[in-house]
């Protein structure tokens, strides 16, 4: 159950009531804000002069729930805008990793020149082999600072564990925890303490329920500025890397108020599938879209044989826009 | 390997050399055409002079293949074609289950005046309890008949079992193999004799290899009138009732020259998300679309909460031309 | 809900009963049993004067759950008994395919030797591809004939579709259904009119569920020798060919009253790991193993990785009893 | 690749050659070992000369590899062992979760009245809703120290992320890694460096290959003592909590060289498929059994549903030794 309660509330009490209730207390928009448990159905009569409204919540997806709140949240990166009641859709993309300074750049350059204004790059790999390329860490993150710097783009990049959150939260636009920490409490703790905007990938063996509960976990934490990103899901099929989804992207637009961002390169696992799933996504209305690309796949350190080359791309990138049209979006 | 022979060899040659290579036999375009098995790589220098050209497929899709054969098929029904380079979208609309003859006939003519031009519905339902409503059987068939006669509507309908495959192919004009008969080669095998249009859909279980080697027993039975048809894998989510695998399409797309159509109805299970999953799927550029929709969901029979009633239809429907134009295809 | 009718009441009030309920209509030991949707909860007052019990189930698995019979069936074949209270566990073996008069008289001969009492080999093989062996069909069923007369071995063989079923039926001692064609209703309709011994293998991506519900056809078209067979489920764990379900196992010993055999070797895929599996589903006390032995698995035209030679299988075979002992059963 | 490097070289040499081969340097059994990626399938002539042994491995499982290595690892806990050749199997038991010191010392006694010489019982709960339980943290740990000191019982714990990584290090015997944090390099990076014997659950959405790749970040960081743990994996089937794979538990006996660690109670989920599961486990002969066990589940904070009361317990544990010798082995 979510509890609006009444302004003005003496300190102390509020303090009482959250731990009668064993809930946990947020301020959204200025309202004092005691989540509980959803198993919490009906509220005594002794409380309910303290409160103004309260939302009862099928399950513990609650704070992200359309029963707790309909409206899209609307989540702020600078001068950029991501979900709400906008009818954009955001370009994420760029490399898989950061691996050198002339890579980041030229892609950079590249992606400044389309328009595009938010960039994605991985410093800290997830890789599950000890034995490849992990990443170039914080040096990593200090060539991501530096393109912000220059170019005005919008950065992105992952968390991986729990060691490096401060780091990745200091330097980026946007937080990404992977689909590899989406359970991580270190993480999403770290996240919940910093209102900075975070994009949390679906584990890819983690049902929708999980999946928005993790988003749960920085809500409750008292930070609103949470996006979800549907990036595939780990099936009996092998022929592709992951299987995108979409009947969850439909899913997590009709039951939860956050932005939706969907990433069907790492779903897809091959370049040559990746267009025709952007459309998809693009098509669904979705807010935003994350797109591996890279000036030379072929020798690239990680996830060669999804990125798309920059002739792709811009193949790709130039028929979104007539799609978004005809659904009543925009892309930005 | 698939083998094209040299025009007018001996007959009794040609047996010699199928059982030498223990190669299934067909004609494709007035070419005698030996399938070996996948693992045959090279073939005999006393073989080649009898040989016109030959194609080495990785797998035993083989027929299927790009590897093959790299331009679409075409499937005709009477009027309409899909599949080949016409990119064209075939809507495939209809209930369930036939229910009765007041409601097929209701659905029949809001399918016209749309200018819907296949209608589907099933006959003889896969249930999996006995305990639920099994169909209408040859009862429904005769009602579709008459439809097909009153309103010029195409039909397609399921055959469930091979016990009754010979009636639905005499009596419809696309025989669809449903997800749970993928395998059945009493059905297959009838199909691959009669030559009439078959639309398979892809077992909830089964791997893209396995689906297009259905695909496979029909074509190297002798008939080249196949469609494939993704309507969602089993997986572990259970928010939706199955997993729509658009990655499944791209691949089938890429590595496949059969025609291909997305049933979103039954892969999501809920009517809400039906129509954001058509779109994504026309966005795709995909050879057909079967949704289904029924004059009152919450009174039918079977799949009640996955039909769309005919205001959302239309809805759907007014919706796809734009999306279809936006990726250079046409709805019909 | 399962309605055992009083005894002695006139035919057409039956009749009319069963019309009512829309239920289905069977003799368990001499009672009249109708049998409704399991979403009818009570009994008219009307009704319950014609009946002397009823059982409530939660779901459609109806006359194999527990909740209508506590106590586990038992079903006989021939001299052999499956199930019931005798806490025996039955030793199925032999080849996946008949491949010649010789192979498969050595191994009827080989588990002669060894006291084995039922003898498995396919006959119909439901290959998912065209270009592979499809079996030797109505001559397998003869050469099995010939060794039951010779052997007296009891005979499983498997039913592929519903255009072989009748000669199955009469020339085997149980039919097994495969995981390809476990919801075929037109061998599932088959079965349950012949009264002869079922086993029915769970499709590799049929829930629990439905699985039971297969049964749930034979056993309410009137015949109550079901057995039901677990051989793995399609994961995304591909290091093996499927994933063994010993979860399901325990969870169908707990909810239903059929005998429950297992098959490693399908589910395993490798012959190495075949013997550790057997012996775990002998701990867990099932009523049947089902293991594919062959005299030299590399040359086997089908399954030729994960068949038993004879060495292997002797091996295994002599280390069941004494777990059998442990869990306070016998290895028949 | 694995390299042992030959005795006596010089270290400046050692750490060129392990830059120029991109290797990963550890000392086993005081041999210099460097493991390169698993790509390298030859060595260079000049670079043979140092090298005394090398293994080609088929992936990036190396050290955990038979290929490797054959014999089975032996983990050391204090007085007791895990895995190598002493045909042991260590019972480990205790509830999901240290909810109360009363709570925990009764599980102890009880534990050490049956002789049971390993405790589990988690501290920090990796839960997926914030509204849940979240363990008791640090005090949780200080009662477990107690607990050891009192009894002379051995404690694992989990860790769920890497903020708390290192007081588990310091204040257990084992030291858990989840399921859900399996893939967190924080907590591998940490578990390497402290030489603690490891037990690493396999994530329910990880493949084999993953999960023996997150023992090989341990292994190539210089700590040996790990050990594996199957608990289920997510599956279509959702009558049972996850599926435990027994398949590949077969699968990991024949291709690494690390013990194996069952866990049936969170495949389960259900108390009542705890036991035949946990004899499944003993008979397939795996190094040891991981139950939970709670002096009343109904009011337990987590996994009410799967934990076995005390009586449930003393009757499968007093079942498991006949099981253990059938098969060649002793329980301890």
């Amino acid at each position: 159950m979510v509890i609006h309660l009444k302004k003005g509330l003496d300190e102390n009490r509020v303090s009482a009531l959250a731990a009668e209730l064993k809930a946990i207390r947020l301020r959204e928009n200025g309202t004092q804000v005691l989540v509980t448990s959803s198993s919490l159905l009906q509220i005594d009569p002794a409380i309910e002069l303290l409160v103004d409204e309260y939302f009862v919540c099928r399950t513990d997806i609650q704070l992200a729930s359309t029963e707790y709140r309909s409206s899209k949240r609307l989540v702020t990166v600078g001068d950029l805008h991501i979900g709400g009641d906008l009818k954009q859709t955001l370009m994420i993309a760029g490399p898989c990793s950061v691996e050198s300074e002339p890579q980041i750049n030229t892609v950079a350059e590249f992606l400044v020149g389309l328009g595009v204004r938010m960039m994605r790059a991985g410093c800290f790999k997830p890789r599950t082999s000890p034995y490849s390329f992990q990443g170039l860490g914080l040096k990593g993150l200090e060539l991501l600072a530096h393109v912000r710097e220059n170019t005005g783009l919008k950065i992105i990049t992952e968390v991986k564990d729990a060691t490096h959150v401060d780091a990745v939260i200091e330097m980026t636009d946007v937080v990404q925890v992977g689909a590899k920490a989406m359970y991580d409490h270190g993480i999403l703790n770290a996240c919940a303490r910093s209102r900075k905007p975070v994009l949390i990938k679906r584990g890819f063996g983690s049902t929708l329920q999980e999946f928005v509960q993790a988003a749960e976990f920085v809500l409750s934490g008292g930070n609103e500025n949470v996006i979800l990103c549907e990036r595939g899901i780990r099936t009996f099929e092998h022929k592709t890397r992951f299987t995108l989804d979409l009947c969850g992207v439909a899913y997590l637009k009709e039951h939860t108020n956050l932005p939706i961002v969907v990433d069907p390169s790492h779903a897809m696992g091959f370049a040559y599938g990746v267009p025709d799933l952007a459309r998809a996504a693009m098509a669904m209305g979705v807010d935003g879209l994350l797109i591996e690309t890279h000036p030379n796949p072929k020798t690239a350190l990680s996830d060669a044989s999804q990125q798309l080359d920059f002739g792709e791309f811009v193949a790709l990138y130039s028929s979104l826009p007539m799609i978004a049209k005809a659904v009543g979006r925009r892309m930005i």
